[in-house]
């Protein structure tokens, strides 16, 4: 990594996570790689503590940054759906590389299935 | 992945962002990572914009993770340095993988070098 040399913006890793750094980004990510398209209501569901309206800033930044393409699924009443781009579904290293971390070095939880 | 059938703490993902997942950790991590070791001012003077309470903060929060270790240097005024223990250094693979994806599909500045 050329990072040394490089801070703020001019190192990739500042900039990627100017896109997927934020709360819940990458958990948002992680579902629509499983799902390959997803729902709001969906990934409402998944994402346990979150509020529409973060999801909804969450899911509009992940558009703006070219990582997530919505769909309309349904007109009256308007529902859309949400997919990864190509640009998205090359954070699947990231979200992986996280799970391997995850499940090596963070203690499951104690009871069973909440 | 097994997330689909386990969601909130049951996944590795989402325990890997409890510990890395706030603003700017992954910044100090891979600062870390590239200087071994490092101490507060350096850390301050390399991640732009960020506050020194909010510094203080991740920090702590990454000691309380067993991703980093805090070590005096100096008794009088107190100064510390902060190193990556095992578990840190196994973050490697995930700053590897945000640095290739921001490279890849992020925009360099336009500006010269800041």
């Amino acid at each position: 990594m050329a990072s040394k040399i490089a801070k703020g913006r001019h190192c990739p890793v500042t900039r990627a996570l100017e896109v997927v750094g934020e709360r819940w980004t990458l958990l948002v990510v992680r579902d629509l790689l499983e799902q390959r398209t997803c729902r709001f209501q969906e990934l409402l569901g998944s994402l346990e503590g979150i509020s529409p309206n973060t999801l909804s800033a969450r899911l509009r930044r992940l558009e703006d940054g070219g990582v997530v393409e919505k769909r309309m699924y349904q007109r009256n009443p308007p529902r859309a759906e949400y997919v990864l781009t190509p640009r998205g579904k090359a954070l699947g290293q990231v979200v992986r590389s996280l799970y391997q971390w995850g499940d090596r070095y963070t203690e499951r939880p104690k009871s069973r299935r909440a």
